[in-house]
């Protein structure tokens, strides 16, 4: 057996025997009912004399961890099951850690991926903002070698100000906005000055999956509120927030992650009432109200109708413009901005200046609109094959919502269906999709499902929406 | 005064009202003693009727917070200090948060900045990294367009593998690391993943004030152990793991922030000695033990001789190679990798792959060591010079460290000067240092500072000492 032992350590050899042997079996290294070397065993192993190791042997006696028996050696005491793997990490298992749920994060690629909510790399505007980066590289190589404000790049802050403001209807200035490495980090860097243990944050039921994570993460509870029709249903939220208290409510109203739903412009006023009744933060993710397929675009943004900093605004560009970039930005008003920037200094001390200005030139110019144009016409063109072909080939025990912009669809099957199940069978077959219970936090749901359109070429997404036509026939067949 | 009323609410108007007008009393918006609107204005304010206004000025009553006084009206009952400034705002400042410790992030720029523990722009590699960037733009613009892993690129993580075993001494593997924003984003996902409510950490004292912000805003004890020639004690940090059973240690053992000392080879075996007895974790971070002054570098890392995942650890690049691009890595061996990938994920899903690619050809190539071999020689004549100005033209009564490597210099006074008044002297001539109680949790002593000398140019590092020994000279003579 290999010691860890000092002899210019502050700790005597007869410690340091006995809290490593202790340590060993706490964590399983040891198991119960083994027997320990003998002390003539140790001592030449270790180069320690007997006398050390046996006052370590008798201290782990004391501690009841062994016991001696005459003549036959000394034995663990606790009885444990015995591990079939043991390495010399095991230890860390030991250690109690924070990250209680863990994340759908590293599931694996599937050629037919519905379950990536992202774009179809085709539909990005790359080589563009590879010329545009090229040169601003050659006019202002220094961006590379400055750090960046904690609070964000000023010009690209303007920029985004400038967005917000003619494009969502908002009255954003540079200085209320907080620079982010992607619209998630923003849920992240609220959660972090706002929310701990006990605190209770509402969210919609389902919900995008990354913020039941971050929420459960900091020690919160989450309370899934229902939706109807014109989105998180008004009544329940009353109830909740009489009855818990909650310190926020994070939405996305419109083309809701995973539902494809937007809010109502009524239900929005309402929802932005209950939380100055109440005094809840609103934390409205509004991750792509550009990418809408009817003639209007949706109701305004919550944040629009705010006036006393109630509402923390999130909007990032990662999945509609560069993945590879990830700039996002938090528009929130009042004091509580100041608990932001100590949240993001303390996280990263500010997003890179040179992820910020790659995006700057595309913001400022007609490009941005244009581009929005063409996303909206393939993404429509995208749902309506997507609709189509789950209209004449799936079993009609399904139904799916028809969202009227953005990239996912949910889709309900029967009660005694399990999507996970569903899940695990399609991805022997090279198909993936994001199964619902991982939108809803405890005891959640199982017979739901998001798929995505977006990712897939329009040649793959027929193919794909035919093979999970097949299989999906095939797996209720097999289950009856 | 103005209402938020909906009579499509779920909440009667006269809820409504109460709920509004006891928020404001109870933030202050509305003083002790102050006169409610009369029943009859606020209705006119308001078009809702005397009765509903009546029952809600009742239930105010009830709940004790107004005072209705016959024949004079209805007044604000808890007696609360004036507030000289009321905004809209103001409710967020009764939301109780989590950052209880406010980073010195925010400080004003000034012309001789000797707080900056950064490189001069003209040290850093900007025109070659540009260049190499441009080219890779050209080759691949499709990595604007790609989502990166969450663990980090697999090309990236292969080139910092093989620079820490090549140039560091460890056998670091590519399924080992996990890119992260820059290296201080590494121990805040450590920390998340590790560290909650109660648990302690020991640091050097003093140590990095963002380690400091770290752990408190994770609710941690930070118990920093003094140092001696050789690091921090050994004796104390025996005493301490025993005594208080921390779950991690944060060292930087190589020219440490913001002394410049650097750890015994010896004491890094015995401080992982003690990490191994007592259950310990080491957060170890090397920010530039490449920027040594002598003949030969500094001892290896403490990680080179870990061979049970004790230690954590981090390397970045930011500060010597490229502030505005901001890549790091952790190294972490054994299961507990897992959790960090899911602090990861649940922070930002990853470190945008346009950041991660922009330094890897400098990385793979024989620059690197060529850029480290410039930056010492740079460094090591503003060592020699800040040293001599020192020597020359500072009060003896002032002692400093001698650093043979990295940026800083750790400057005593005597107990009686406040580094903090001093600070606030220098600024007013735009001139500013880390003042040294920022690098201490709880009651810190305050007569020490940190003095950066890499950010300024050679010229204006002269200047700037100059300048800030007559500073001192005439600060500590105005005191006496």
């Amino acid at each position: 057996m290999k010691l860890f032992l000092s002899r210019t350590s502050h700790e005597s050899l007869t410690d340091q025997i006995f809290y490593q042997l202790a340590g060993r079996i706490q964590t399983n290294m040891i198991s119960g009912g083994e027997k320990l070397p003998s002390v003539r065993q140790l001592s030449a192993d270790s180069g320690v004399s007997f006398l050390t190791i046996h006052k370590a042997y008798k201290k782990l006696e004391q501690a009841g961890m062994v016991k001696s028996i005459q003549g036959k050696g000394v034995f663990v005491e606790r009885p444990v099951r015995k591990e079939t793997f043991v390495s010399a990490f095991d230890w860390q298992l030991a250690i109690p850690g924070y990250l209680t749920r863990s994340s759908f994060h590293s599931r694996p690629k599937t050629t037919y991926a519905f379950d990536y909510s992202a774009m179809n790399p085709g539909l990005l505007p790359t080589m563009y903002l590879a010329d545009q980066l090229k040169d601003m590289l050659k006019a202002e190589p220094a961006i590379l070698g400055t750090y960046g404000e904690v609070q964000g790049d000023a010009q690209t802050r303007e920029a985004f100000a400038a967005y917000l403001t003619t494009q969502l209807g908002l009255s954003a200035s540079a200085d209320e906005l907080i620079m982010t490495t992607g619209l998630h980090q923003g849920i992240e860097l609220i959660a972090k000055a706002l929310i701990g243990p006990g605190d209770v944050v509402v969210t919609e039921a389902p919900t995008y999956p990354g913020v039941l994570d971050i929420f459960m993460n900091r020690g919160a509870k989450v309370i899934p509120i229902a939706m109807d029709e014109e989105g998180m249903r008004a009544d329940l939220l009353a109830h909740v927030a009489k009855t818990y208290h909650p310190k926020a409510m994070y939405v996305n109203p419109t083309f809701q992650n995973p539902t494809g739903r937007s809010m109502s412009a009524r239900r929005r006023k309402e929802v932005l009432h209950q939380a100055q009744l109440h005094g809840l933060f609103i934390i409205e993710d509004d991750s792509w109200s550009e990418l809408y397929f009817d003639e209007k675009p949706p109701p305004k943004p919550i944040k629009s109708l705010d006036d006393d900093g109630r509402v923390l605004f999130l909007k990032g560009f990662s999945k509609a413009l560069a993945p590879g970039i990830r700039v996002g930005t938090i528009f929130a008003e009042g004091p509580f901005k100041q608990m932001l920037l100590t949240a993001k200094a303390s996280s990263d001390l500010g997003t890179p200046l040179l992820t910020q200005r790659a995006v700057l030139p595309f913001l400022t110019s007609d490009r941005m609109r244009q581009h929005f144009e063409k996303l909206r016409v393939a993404l429509e063109l995208r749902r309506d094959k997507t609709i189509a072909i789950l209209a004449d080939s799936f079993p009609s025990s399904v139904s799916w919502t028809i969202p009227e912009g953005g990239l996912n669809i949910w889709l309900t099957f029967p009660d005694n269906v399990s999507t996970m199940a569903l899940y695990e069978y399609c991805l022997q077959r090279d198909l993936s999709f994001l199964p619902g219970h991982v939108c809803f936090p405890y005891e959640p749901p199982d017979h739901h499902m998001r798929l995505t359109y977006s990712l897939m070429s329009e040649h793959d997404l027929t193919e794909g929406l035919q093979l999970f036509a097949a299989l999906t026939n095939a797996f209720l067949k097999e289950k009856r």
